[in-house]
């Protein structure tokens, strides 16, 4: 096998990074929403969960070795967040037609995968979990590595510390010691064990033979393809069936016909509880799946009383609690073992104990279609942000941010008339014909059918507030004639 | 005694309504900020606690024979509030230039009347108090007038439901009762006993032989005047070094002198305790002095897990709580005895049992200048309301109502310049020489240092968007050049 040195770390060019990156993550509304999943957002550190799964993996990993699997509706998200390797990740952002669980996701990776490298190993990792020893996990992916080769489907054990009902558990066969480069890395797997009951999951805890599932798996593409072919011969078959249209135009369009009739399964059950390859390296890299606000004291940073405090919190006596708040103003006195969440346009208040019921009321706003479970006030776009501030009968007010150099696409509205007021910065502004630059304190007005632009030419942030009257308001009256961003569907 | 009938009830031409407007209630944070206390809220039912109070009192007295004692702060809030009954209050508010507790407000109202009706009597209310039997209040205070104007100092005791240690409490003297118009109304009082510990509370429910001071009083002004000369010297001299300026262009100033040496001090401490002519009357007409959030199940309507629940409210499951929105969604899961109340700038969560605390947290703002304690994002104007959206370094943005056929002043600022947006309705501008009237969807540019005015001409409401520039943003740079409302000093 071709290693290559690159600074100290020794990097396989077989190795490839795969995150998946399609979840929804309902579980931490108000923060998370539909649009904006868990893996989107900064909830502990710097950077967002997406971001910093990827610079884990970028420890042994070269950027263009990593492959990003996720949907239409977060695929221009996460090209923001990843756009300092956009270059990269170019050809390696995959999107899935729908959403069809963890085992088609991987699957079809792995075929992709297999074309461009028979040889490769791959590392798949959710992009909303959190690790907090990146050191150890390189080690325990480096090791993993050398027991995929050996043609092992490897999945990472973590030791209870409580007995949780919300993960999976595995049991190893101590007896099938396995090792790498000379030492012990893990065990043969015994048996996967679904989601426990809680007496179940105390007995798991307290026998010492159980592990976490840490949703963290790496082997060979060649490998986990023969045992779809083996355990999910239906998947494997509507799999095959793509050969040939790997990297052809005809690709996206057999991809649509083949997921429609893919079984939506997680890998675990698809694969790991039915494979005698399956084998648990225990890991202790400061793992969590912040599965709920609930689980967040386990990785945050906590302060003296045992709170996570974040954002504009004003607090009398507060204990266990995890408070987050944003630029408004929260008050909280002698809550114990509670979560108060407050967003812009959504407060959460619950106990800690009931956090995983956020479910619920994401699917009662559904119902209701009530927009607090789709999206956020503040939306990023490629050129900027914009933030709803106020909406009512025949109007909306946006503050439109724009980075230096970028511009929105050359648009026009059938219903609405816009007028924009310059707070801070050069706004260069198209409007039909003309093209004349604004500063701070001056203003324009973009009658409705004018096809206009914005334009930040200047060297600093533009911010300007954007007026819209009409009838109808909605981002789809948005007729889009030129991008630099290739958005020519309208999507705002 | 003169008396009058007035459809079917029956009206003492000497009977004056005295309300004390001049509370900040912080403990209703933050629905109360400094600037707008609790009697200026809607809490209850139809009307803010100082519309119902006052119409209340209308019942059985004449709106000519009110009286409101408050301050500069809240002046022009309430007399927005009652604005209905501008005319028969003209003469009839009362600016402290000071808060100095209860005593030398009653004693400085009871001057007033003394020189109007030498046969006054007053009734005596706090403006946020709730009553939800107006037809027993009426009763009551048509006996307890009986009793004043027999010499007695009345005030009405409320039967404890639970140890309360935020109220005063009331032994009567069972062996000196009264009675009025034949029959029993009330008793001599034994002793007036300030808010006790828990223990002594309990002790006093348990017996039956305490009330609370409900702090509602029923005496003639010359009664009263008597006493304070009695029990308070220092208070009566300096009020009575004011007699001859009453009514003249001089009473402000010796007002504002003679109030810089009054003793601060409630009425119950001043005189009640002291007095051998106080009395107490019996009463059952639903009363609380809704003190905290805590205390608001006593008096608004429950849901069936014992919540009271108002605006945009989604929740699973929680009982005994006060859910308390506006127009943002509030979410709750599961909450016991907890207290949520969210505003536009700022939330609330606490159990319900620390509610007073809230008080601390006021105090704690306060410290840090934050603008959260002092007003609303809303602030109501003689001609409507404006509501800060979003303020940042050099831009503030308003949205501004304004009601038919009313205008702001005519203005111009030094600091800033202005665009307005129309949203809704027909704005008449005023710019400089020129006048002109924008639609829904037009704009106009209002350069610093330029006259302008905005009007509503129209026959519905005027709304607009304000996107205000410049170094400073303050509403104290407003110079007034004309005002329909008299305001020619610079506050908004």
């Amino acid at each position: 096998m071709a290693c290559g040195i690159q600074g100290d770390k020794i990097m396989s060019n077989h190795v490839y990074g795969v995150i998946l990156a399609g979840g929804s993550g309902t579980r931490f509304w108000p923060l998370s929403r539909e649009r904006f999943p868990k893996q989107l957002l900064r909830i502990i550190g710097e950077g967002t969960l997406l971001q910093q799964t990827f610079e884990r993996l970028l420890q042994h990993i070269g950027a263009k070795h990593m492959t990003v699997v996720t949907n239409d509706v977060q695929a221009e998200s996460i090209r923001l967040q990843l756009s300092k390797w956009k270059d990269d990740l170019v050809d390696n952002i995959i999107l899935e037609p729908e959403g069809r669980n963890t085992a088609p996701a991987i699957a079809l990776t792995a075929l992709q995968l297999m074309h461009r490298d028979p040889e490769a190993v791959m590392v798949v990792v959710p992009a909303d979990h959190v690790v907090t020893a990146a050191k150890k996990f390189t080690r325990a992916v480096q090791f993993a590595t050398k027991l995929a080769e050996q043609g092992h489907l490897v999945t990472f054990g973590i030791q209870p510390s409580r007995p949780e009902t919300g993960y999976g558990y595995i049991q190893p066969n101590k007896r099938r010691r396995l090792r790498a480069q000379g030492a012990f890395v893990g065990y043969s797997v015994a048996r996967f064990v679904e989601k426990p009951d809680l007496p179940t999951a105390k007995r798991y805890c307290r026998s010492g033979n159980y592990f976490w599932n840490s949703g963290i798996f790496v082997w060979k593409a060649a490998t986990i393809l023969e045992e779809f072919a083996l355990q999910q011969p239906i998947l494997s078959k509507l799999l095959n069936s793509l050969q040939r249209q790997v990297g052809t135009l005809e690709f996206p369009a057999a991809l649509r016909k083949a997921y429609a009739k893919m079984p939506s399964l997680s890998i675990d059950h698809a694969v790991m509880e039915h494979s005698a390859r399956s084998v648990v390296v225990p890991v202790d890299f400061g793992w969590s799946d912040v599965g709920s606000w609930g689980s967040l004291e386990e990785v945050a940073p906590l302060d003296k009383a045992g709170n996570v405090r974040n954002g504009n919190i004003i607090d009398i006596g507060s204990q266990n609690s995890v408070l987050f708040a944003d630029r408004r103003l929260v008050a909280t006195i002698g809550l114990d073992n509670m979560v108060v969440v407050d967003t812009p346009d959504a407060t959460l208040v619950c106990p800690k104990d009931r956090a995983q019921d956020v479910k619920a009321i994401v699917n009662l706003l559904k119902q209701q279609q009530a927009p607090e479970h789709l999206e956020h006030r503040t939306v990023q776009r490629p050129w900027g942000a914009y933030t709803v501030l106020e909406e009512g009968p025949g109007y909306k007010v946006k503050r439109i941010e724009v980075v230096p150099g970028k511009r929105l696409s050359l648009q026009l509205h059938h219903q609405r008339s816009e007028h924009w007021v310059v707070i801070t910065g050069i706004a260069r502004v198209t409007r039909g014909e003309e093209v004349y630059d604004l500063q701070a304190g001056m203003s324009t007005g973009i009658p409705k059918e004018t096809a206009h632009r914005l334009e930040n030419p200047g060297v600093g942030l533009l911010e300007i507030i954007e007026i819209q009257n009409g009838p109808y308001l909605g981002e789809d009256d948005i007729v889009r004639l030129k991008d630099d961003f290739g958005r020519l569907q309208p999507v705002g």
